[in-house]
């Protein structure tokens, strides 16, 4: 028997419905919001979309019912760059770096991602899913339903295996959704520090076949910048990629103009991620070829750097924004689309319209996702949050709180704030009708 | 009987222990920390800190264990500058803010500060306990435990005691403990912009008295600023709070440089706040009267602003720094002492030590209660945050994270993210260890 769920209360039900195809320009601020909304949802999708006048009276008999108590529903976040599964943490560098080290002095004694690579090797896959089951709490109780993982800790042939099937476990073993991307060219692994070329014909004949092989991966991206991947590494292996079948998403122009942009236009990458020093050329090219800019504010602000990408030039040249943490251990050791938006908007002025399309259906689009998650529409899984606020504007507004209430992926309760059980019958759901402001 | 409590198995037990006086220099880099800790708590209070093999032997037959899971335990965050109490919010401003209108304009159109006030004037104090019900939650699902909290949202002396008398009815209807300060002298009222002079008699003849036969106030506060009140108007005010017996903290060099700073430290007020445009001389002045900077870096985040504080500076002259969220619904929209942590280590260059000690203990005795809270040692009073966290520096480290797991305040639990009960008998805790990394 199908089992059908209603949400119902939803002082605003934040669809995001609209075409099928990123949002760009005036598009990014339509959020096609309902009022006094309600929701049904049957075997993990998303039926019915309306006012709670439209779809309460064809809910079947048989229908659990959640009372949103007046509370504001969406999209669940997808985050859209990721690196979630590492061994070890590097608090001791936060620490180092805000009593005054650099990076550089950091890296030269042996910190850095060097660090990161050192303890993912020496960890099991098992001790890998387990801190990645910690993180990926993290993510589900901030509202964030998919995200887009990263491997590239690794960097042998094994230990990036190793990350991608982890990955693909935490997939499997969470309620949250993964698209996993293989990053084999995050940074040359010491070992071939004095034979570069040998470490970009390990990726290309070994690592690349053995990842497609075995489906572990549905993107390949590069680390494109002065002291990782040159422009004409990048291209090799991006291209050896593509010939594989991987889509591609490329790191560029983040620390220094790498000419990565450029080459992710050239190449048809996706997406082109971070461009804080991206200028009016470099978005020219990605819109040329429709190319995704992958805005990562998390990373300015936590490494401590004020140059954040042109996000008001890339929506006017007509770029389908995404807004993504960037979560990893290093520069960016936080989980929290809220927090991109915030910074979204202080920091890129971005309207907080703007912010939530490149946190939901824009991200979905980038992942290949977007006629499936991204939006509340019929027929769409049905990643659902329901926020503790009476506006959509708090969630960025309201800086630092957890405003997440409760949180569904393909329909089912995958993290709920409240002690007691959220599904009631449709008898009981006015009396215990949650009032959220007390 | 009295009621003992044991919290059991803290991984760290960080107490910041030490001299009963704000802490300077290399002091605010030594946190007391006890590997493998335990506490031992009777009638909301502390009477043992010690090492687990310490303590446990001394635990009374009756008394009930929480078993923190090898988490880190910490003394919960004492916010030492908020403006908790007001009508509306103003996520309608962020959103123009954020599309490019400026403060003036936004001002000019009746929003800003103004529009705040008319909310609050129009609001019931029922009303401002509900909403203000809201925000003592998630101070406390944040970790704090003791907000300092203004008025100055009314402006009239009704409506500035209706802000003090919900601020009185949070502290003993919610968990959280509220430290009241008058900051009538927060702007002009429209309805005495052509007579300045007249509000300031209005404040010091009508308002004050009110204020401190009611003992409604522990502390009065004013906005010295241009635009808010000059210094010899700040002079006037302060002078007359401090004779009726009112400790002093100064809004100071915020936006321009005020002269607040020394007028703060000519009147020997407990503190002086912001302080962004402070430089070397305003620092020797606060160091010679034993002032205590209130850094408030959330506020310059959230309004777009690049220059902080000069923490370092300050911590070098020897000032026993607070750091605090600024909570309010203009400019600084968050209760979370952990993102003031978080930008205090990325963009002021405290160690993650520095940043505790100014968020806890140094925060305490900011508000005369240094011998109370704000460190985990006998005799004080129990309010105490168990993180769900193995080290302490990811508390910072680890952003926009609810790291909290369990929150008590004078001995009682606050609130709690486990489902079921936290308090055990001493027999079933073993069995029922969390495994707080899954």
């Amino acid at each position: 028997m199908s089992q059908t769920l209603a949400i119902l209360n939803c002082a605003q039900l934040v669809t995001l419905a609209g075409p099928t195809r990123p949002r760009t320009g005036e598009e990014l601020r339509e959020l096609s919001l309902i009022h006094d909304g309600a929701l049904l949802i049957r075997d993990a999708k998303i039926v019915r979309v309306g006012t709670r006048q439209e779809v309460e009276p064809q809910l079947p008999s048989d229908c659990d019912v959640v009372d949103a108590g007046g509370r504001i529903v969406l999209p669940g976040f997808v985050d859209a760059h990721t690196h979630p599964v590492f061994g070890g943490q590097r608090a001791d560098e936060f620490e180092l770096r805000a009593a005054g080290a650099t990076y550089q002095q950091i890296a030269a004694a042996g910190g850095g991602i060097k660090s990161t690579v050192r303890k993912t090797r020496a960890a099991s896959e098992d001790e890998l899913v387990a801190t990645g089951k910690r993180y990926a709490d993290w993510f589900l109780r901030g509202g964030t339903t998919t995200v887009e993982a990263k491997s590239g800790y690794g960097l042998t042939t094994e230990d990036e295996l190793k990350l991608l099937r982890a990955i693909r476990r935490l997939h499997h073993e969470t309620p949250l959704r993964y698209v996993p991307t293989f990053l084999g060219a995050h940074t040359i692994p010491n070992e071939y520090k004095i034979n570069r070329a040998a470490y970009v014909e390990l990726l290309i004949t070994e690592m690349l076949p053995r990842v497609t092989r075995e489906k572990l991966a549905e993107f390949c991206d590069v680390f494109c910048e002065a002291g990782a991947f040159s422009v004409e590494e990048t291209r090799q292996i991006l291209s050896a990629a593509k010939a594989l079948g991987l889509k591609l998403r490329v790191h560029a122009d983040q620390l220094s103009l790498s000419g990565g942009t450029a080459l992710a236009a050239e190449l048809g990458a996706v997406t082109a991620d971070h461009l804080e020093q991206a200028g009016e050329a470099e978005i020219a090219s990605l819109r040329s070829a429709n190319v995704q800019p992958v805005l990562l504010p998390c990373s300015v602000l936590l490494i401590g750097a004020t140059r954040y990408p042109d996000a008001r030039a890339m929506i006017e040249a007509g770029l389908a924004v995404v807004l993504a943490t960037d979560f990893n251990p290093g520069s960016s050791p936080t989980p929290s689309m809220l927090l991109a938006m915030t910074l979204a908007c202080t920091q890129m002025k971005m309207t907080p319209a703007e912010a939530l399309t490149a946190a939901t259906i824009n991200a979905a689009f980038s992942l290949g996702l977007g006629g499936e998650i991204g939006s509340l529409e019929p027929g769409k899984r049905a990643d659902i949050v329901i926020h503790d606020c009476a506006d959509w504007r708090e969630l960025a507004y309201f800086a630092g709180v957890a405003h997440p209430w409760q949180v569904y992926t393909n329909g089912k309760l995958a993290w709920t704030r409240e002690t007691k059980g959220p599904l009631q019958s449709r008898e009981s759901s006015a009396a215990s009708q949650v009032n959220h402001l007390r």
